[in-house]
C-alpha cells in the first residue's frame, strides 16, 4: 500500500468500516506500535473523520466510529480496493470481495451524475474551480493547459 | 489531505494526472524538497505507477508518465477530489473541478456493476476473498462477523 502513499490513516479507516473499533483489534491488524497508531487515531479525530465513544466504563475503553465526514470516504476504500485486487493481489485472489446487496461481486463503476457514461481519464476535463486562484493550480494551468483532458500517455 | 494518510506520492499522481510530469513542475506544485520528491518519484516508478521518458538529450531530461497500472488510478483520484471538495474546500469552493465531455461537473456516481443501484457502506458486504486465509484477514471476520454490511455507526 506504500505505492499510493504512507497509508496507515486510510488502513485504520478501511479497519473501522469492516468493523475492527477498538484499540487493540487496529493494533493487531496494522502491526504497528502503539504509539504511531495513538497518534493516526488522534489525527484522524481530530480532523473529524472519526469520533471516540465509550464502550466499557471500568476500567475506561473507548472505541472509534466514523463520523459522516469518515463514512463519506466510502468511495474512496472502494476505489482503492478496486485497484488493488486488480493490480496488488498475488495468484490467490482477492483478500476481501465487496459484494452488493443484489449479490453482485462488485468493484462498482464510476459514472458521470449527468449522463451515466462511464467516467475515465480520456474523457474528463480538470478545471479551474471557483477557490483555485492560488499559486498551486495557476502552476498546473501554465503546465497542463486550461480545459484540457487529463493527460495520461 | 494528511487526514487519509502522508500521500506525497498521491499527490506526485495527481498533478501527473493534471500534465505536471517534469520534476521541476512537481517541486514547486508540491512544495517538498528534491531528496524527498526524488525518492517519490522512484518508488513509484519501481512499483509500477509512472515511467520515465526522456525527452531531452543534451543535458538528459526525463518526465514521468503514467503507466497502465498509474491510469487504472483515476477512479481513486476522482474519489478523493469528491470528498475533499466537500469536507475540505473553504467558502471560496474547490480549487478544482472535473468535468465530464457531456458537460456535467461531476464527482461521479459509484454503482454496482450487477444491477446500477448506487454503492454505500450501508449496502455493501465485505466477504473473505480467495486470497484472504491469512490472519488479518481472519482477525477482521473475527471482529466484523462473516459477511456484515459495512459497519459506520
Amino acid at each position: 500500500m506504500d505505492i499510493v502513499g504512507e497509508l496507515w490513516s486510510f488502513m485504520i479507516i478501511r479497519n473501522v468500516f469492516l468493523g475492527v473499533r477498538r484499540f487493540e483489534g487496529l493494533r493487531k491488524n496494522l502491526g504497528i506500535s502503539r504509539k504511531v497508531l495513538s497518534e493516526r487515531l488522534a489525527l484522524l479525530v481530530a480532523r473529524g473523520v472519526l469520533e471516540r465513544r465509550r464502550y466499557q466504563d471500568a476500567p475506561p475503553r473507548d472505541e472509534y466510529r466514523l463520523t459522516p465526514m469518515g463514512v463519506d470516504l466510502f468511495p474512496v476504500l472502494m476505489a482503492l480496493a478496486r485497484w488493488g485486487n486488480r493490480w496488488l493481489v498475488d495468484e490467490k485472489g482477492p483478500p476481501i470481495q465487496y459484494v452488493h446487496k443484489c449479490g453482485q461481486t462488485t468493484p462498482g463503476r464510476l459514472i458521470c451524475t449527468g449522463c451515466g457514461e462511464e467516467l475515465g481519464a480520456h474523457n474528463v476535463r480538470a478545471l479551474l474551480g471557483p477557490g483555485g486562484e492560488e499559486a498551486y493550480v495557476e502552476a498546473i494551468e501554465r503546465a497542463a493547459g486550461r480545459g484540457v483532458f487529463l493527460r495520461t500517455a
